[in-house]
């Protein structure tokens, strides 16, 4: 196992302090691990927090910030924070007008945010949750119940994020939170595992000519082994699927996504093949964001996400972010 | 090798339409392999025109926007852009005020704009260059007479692109440019060799218990080959060669870059153990970024630099950018 850290057992902590260090604008509670805005929530506007198992950065740590989440719990590599951890953050960053959970369908992420969440409400705090289930991969998988969560995360987190710093109410946060989640779908695809520090190996044997199509991140089974293919090849087994599980036509924001360990001219070569075939196949692409959102430790691969989006979101997409991953208008 | 690409001979021309496909706000004359801005250079203003060899990315096409570069030439991977892109980029940026070339320093950039200033310098548009050489690793390269140049270049785009922004002079531009480049030093380490497309194979071959300490952004050779170490005795690693070369107490602006294979997990963990190494050594780190900004290709691994800074500069650095790789403040 080749990585720059100090020891499997010490990467979150060590991750930790350097996100302080890097990023002044957010504040790390170490003890709980939990990243948070350096200001307090604005009295009257909702909370956003996320979380999930660390190895995906940017997400979410790094989405924190005006215009996006207030706080993100952060887990150990692959593993859901837990329920005092995400308590924790619902005490810390409540204002009083509430707090949505954003969760990836993974099982222990579901129910440890929903612990959390009768917590949270045991002490006065009204949380609503909406949980994220667009990868079309698989039905099931091994650690979901259902479709599991992906890269409409990224995409929601920022519409909602945006929704929420206008001042929008729960409910319509809520509303717009469960609007996106059903608008959104993704597919990944490996070339190569990724590597758990505690574990020292790879997570999947994957030989040198072949590549796992519809991979989850943290190195699930997908749909197949197929042998090695063209960006062209690879960019019809990504779009195929998720346009035949939903009207993609009209409006869209998309992502693509490097896993951790492809780098961005690969990632270009993709959109190349990916655009074209999106354009005719009637999917209007509005906004894209090309790089590294939602990632699997090292593996190396991408993950497309479509998200159908009307006018309000886009224009909630277009409004000002400021966050260690996310940036603009400000 | 496993990549995301449709053939080693197609890298470049697909990942430039990737490029134009994503970021609609860049220009690419796909003829002359040259990314532009979207608007004509504005009358008076300096023109910035950089370029290299692709395999860098987001360098140094995704540095081309508003308060950054006019114009970034792509050569093939690891390959120097010729005299004739550099002129066509020269020609289609200049206002009148005059053209900078940003180079770094290896041999076939190093001649080849020299070769496209004569060129430009006979039509009658006035170019001044500057040369960044700040990889304190090796005296002299596989490639380069001298020392490499490399993350000195991101910082300084960003900084001499805002004061070409504000309407300075090419005499001033060059100026602040040379400053810039002779206050900034960087090394690097790689855990894993890169793989060039065309070539198919690994550039160099590093045990599994191994690491180049001083590695080149080809994967050119380092000071040494190491065992494996911690983050915090490669942090030192980084920072004790270039502290060793420059007087680096007072203010900063630091990066740390990721290669292209190693994920952002590991780079704050890194950056973890750099800041307080920095912090010791009486070094004021002001502004810093963490992520892949000047990468080599699929390579494990990462680069710090460190620019010494004054107040002007640390202004310049917080106007505001809009590129594809680097955005704020608009």
């Amino acid at each position: 196992m080749k990585k720059l850290i100090n020891s499997p057992a010490d990467v979150l902590a060590d991750a930790l302090r350097g996100i302080q260090a890097a990023h002044p604008d957010v504040r790390v509670d170490t003890e709980n691990r939990v990243i948070l805005r350096g200001e307090p929530t604005r009295a009257g506007k909702v909370a956003l927090v996320s979380g999930g198992g660390s190895g995906h950065e940017p997400m979410h740590g790094g989405f924190v910030g005006r215009g996006m989440l207030d706080a993100a719990c952060a887990g150990e590599v692959f593993t859901s924070p837990t329920p005092d951890q995400m308590l924790a953050a619902d005490q810390a960053v409540d204002s009083g007008a509430g707090v949505l959970h954003i969760v990836k369908n993974y099982t222990g992420d579901v129910l440890n945010f929903e612990m959390a969440a009768e917590l949270a409400q045991g002490e006065g705090i009204r949380v609503e949750t909406v949980v994220v289930a667009d990868d079309v991969a698989v039905q099931d998988s091994t650690w979901t119940a259902g479709r599991r969560g992906t890269g409409t995360t990224v995409i929601l987190e920022k519409i909602v994020g945006a929704l929420a710093e206008e001042g929008a109410d729960l409910d319509a946060v809520l509303a717009l939170a469960e609007k996106v989640s059903g608008n959104g779908r993704s597919m990944g695809v490996a070339l190569t595992s990724c590597t758990v520090p505690s574990a020292g190996k790879p997570t999947f044997e994957l030989p040198d000519d072949e590549m796992e199509v519809g991979v989850g991140i943290h190195g699930e089974p997908g749909r197949e082994r197929r042998p090695l293919a063209t960006a062209k090849e690879i960019a019809s087994m990504l779009v195929d699927p998720i346009l035949a599980d939903m009207d993609a036509t009209g409006p869209t924001i998309v992502l693509l996504s490097g896993l951790g360990g492809t780098p961005l001219i690969e990632l270009y070569v993709m959109w190349a093949e990916i655009a074209p075939l999106l354009e005719t196949a009637g999917v209007s692409v509005e906004r894209v964001l090309v790089g590294d959102y939602i990632t699997s430790l090292d593996m190396a691969g991408c993950s497309l996400t479509i998200v159908k989006a009307d006018e309000e979101m886009l224009r909630l997409w277009d409004a000002p972010v400021v966050t260690p991953g996310l940036r603009w208008g400000a």
